[in-house]
């Protein structure tokens, strides 16, 4: 019974801009060591025993040669690179990778993850799925909750209900985004653990619950699929297919209403969203070079490409990050309304600085 | 009686780093308009009557390429290009162009000016050395005052004396940078103006009193001059005669201890000495190309080569400054500072950055 990284990679994180863009995203990049956030997402499963070495990738077309070359660079085969037309949102991404797993092993177990997120202690992240696959054999979709370690306001909770084994539980409740209250109180009852995206399932569960749920997501996504034209690893989902399918995340379409939802929570692995410069200056391992000249400076994180020396007098706290033609400068403290100067530039119609 | 203007273009503001730099420094940047300040000096008198069309240029030989192409992109052919092996300060410079004046027209009066200054009203300045030209031509050194603004502690001061006619007074004491309550009473007493280190003499005169008071830095700037090696409008001074000429300011030796010094004040020019990048962005007509984005951002300015893409996300009062490989961050209080960047790169024998 293997367990299946599917890695969803289609994302653009405009938070990170500008050297996340829609040329590269952010998990394209070396954010935080010198592999990109994929290919660190990648390697994490990657020779670990129980875990298929052929992961299952699934993104937008328009990444198909980044990720072969990413994956070449770190020579891991991928299982198939399925490759949406347009981003769907996240149920049809589960629809999508839980038929092609059901059609590839039948006694697999299929772990949805975000490739664009940091983990400190991978070891134990690899021990909270092992943990959890005998829950997701059982027929529960198992989410991973991490220990929050304060009271975020960025992130959705998962409120935890009657325990089944070890760290599982089964879920009460499923929390959008709180206010600092209700942050704080939940930091406070222990019940509550950060929402991490991540999904771990048998693919006929999964298929079950979405056609139960959200059957229209379902038959789209099965649709496209099986009208894929496939070249090589690439499976190019049909785009009319997809293009019907609706748009919705696995959240709000199957896990606040099935009756099958488990979390392993606390799961404290020093994981990291890496949303924000400031999350990525949180965890970045990255120096620039040269060495950016400090005076009377402290606590800034320079992200700019080899080469570029910058020197700082007199500032705190700042983010300066660069990339090609582009240059953001911001404060650690505002680093969440990056996506502005992505909105700015769209609504100016500058779409060639995106 | 021409007024021949002999422009001092030799010295490296490193204050401007990153776009002032040793291969170009500030003078023939394009910092507060779409020419550069050396070319904006030059054509403030070009085209002036009584003001002679062909200007002296006196610079450091390794600029002597600069000089001319942006002399020919502004249509001006100059005098003579008088170029230092090295520099030796402001007395070496006069005692040079005195000399070179001297041989060339007995009734020429020299205006010698620094080419790294912003005159916002240029009419007011030309008039200015108009009124001054009878005080030179009857045999005094006449200076400039600027009518001060503020008890700024970064210039040096003029105190005037006795009244010699319209503006123009004798000088009763250079004062050195003064400290903040020395600055204000020098304010408050309508007696004191900054020195804006632009003379205007006959050249004999100037040759006179370098000879009472300064023998050696004429002696030695005279042997150079005399040795020099002509090509075309190039006149390459003498290394080893100027290598031996002291190194003083044409303040410390001459116009503190001479008996012919007036000054013309209060001058009302819309000075500027454009030495930080604070004061650049208070005189800056430039705008970066494309725009900055600017997101809950103010005060903040931008002088970065074209094509580049700056977005400010929550900051205000920075100075972002670029050029080539290079990119400086600071804030408008900390502008002065800039130039310890340049020494922390010389320290640590990264001149390649410098």
């Amino acid at each position: 019974m293997a367990i299946h990284p599917v890695i969803m990679c289609g994302g653009a994180g405009t938070r990170l801009w500008p050297v996340s863009n829609q040329a590269c995203p952010k998990q394209f990049h070396r954010l935080v060591s010198d592999k990109s956030v994929f290919q660190e997402t990648v390697l994490r499963f990657h020779g670990q025993p129980g875990f298929h070495p052929q992961p299952v990738i699934i993104s937008n077309a328009a990444y198909a040669g980044l990720i072969e070359d990413q994956l070449a660079a770190i020579g891991v085969t991928p299982g198939a690179i399925l490759l949406e037309p347009e981003g769907r949102n996240t149920a049809a991404v589960a629809a999508v990778a839980a038929r092609h797993l059901a059609a590839m092993d039948e006694t697999a177990l299929g772990l949805l993850v975000p490739s664009d997120h940091f983990i400190g202690r991978p070891d134990a992240f690899i021990d909270a799925v092992r943990e959890a696959a005998s829950a997701a054999a059982d027929g529960y979709i198992a989410t991973f909750g991490i220990a929050p370690g304060r009271p975020e306001t960025g992130f959705g909770y998962i409120q935890a209900g009657e325990r089944l084994a070890g760290r599982l539980q089964r879920v009460a409740a499923f929390k959008e985004k709180p206010d600092a209250a209700t942050a704080a109180g939940y930091l406070a009852s222990g019940r509550y653990s950060w929402n991490a995206g991540i999904f771990l399932f048998r693919p006929e569960t999964m298929l079950t619950e979405l056609g139960h749920y959200a059957p229209g997501v379902l038959d789209g996504a099965s649709r496209a699929l099986a009208a894929a034209r496939t070249v090589g690893a690439r499976i190019f989902l049909d785009p009319a297919a997809f293009a019907a399918t609706p748009s919705i995340s696995i959240d709000y379409a199957v896990m606040e209403h099935t009756a099958h939802a488990a979390v392993l929570a606390p799961l404290d692995c020093a994981w990291n969203d890496i949303g924000t410069w400031t999350a990525v200056a949180a965890v970045s391992a990255r120096t620039a070079t040269p060495a950016p000249v400090e005076i009377d400076s402290s606590g800034c994180l320079v992200h700019v490409p080899e080469g570029l020396l910058v020197a700082l007098v007199g500032v705190e706290d700042l983010i300066v990050a660069a990339d090609g033609n582009r240059l953001l400068i911001t404060r650690k403290d505002r680093a969440q309304d990056v996506g502005a100067v992505v909105k700015a530039l769209k609504d100016s119609g500058r779409k060639d600085w995106l």
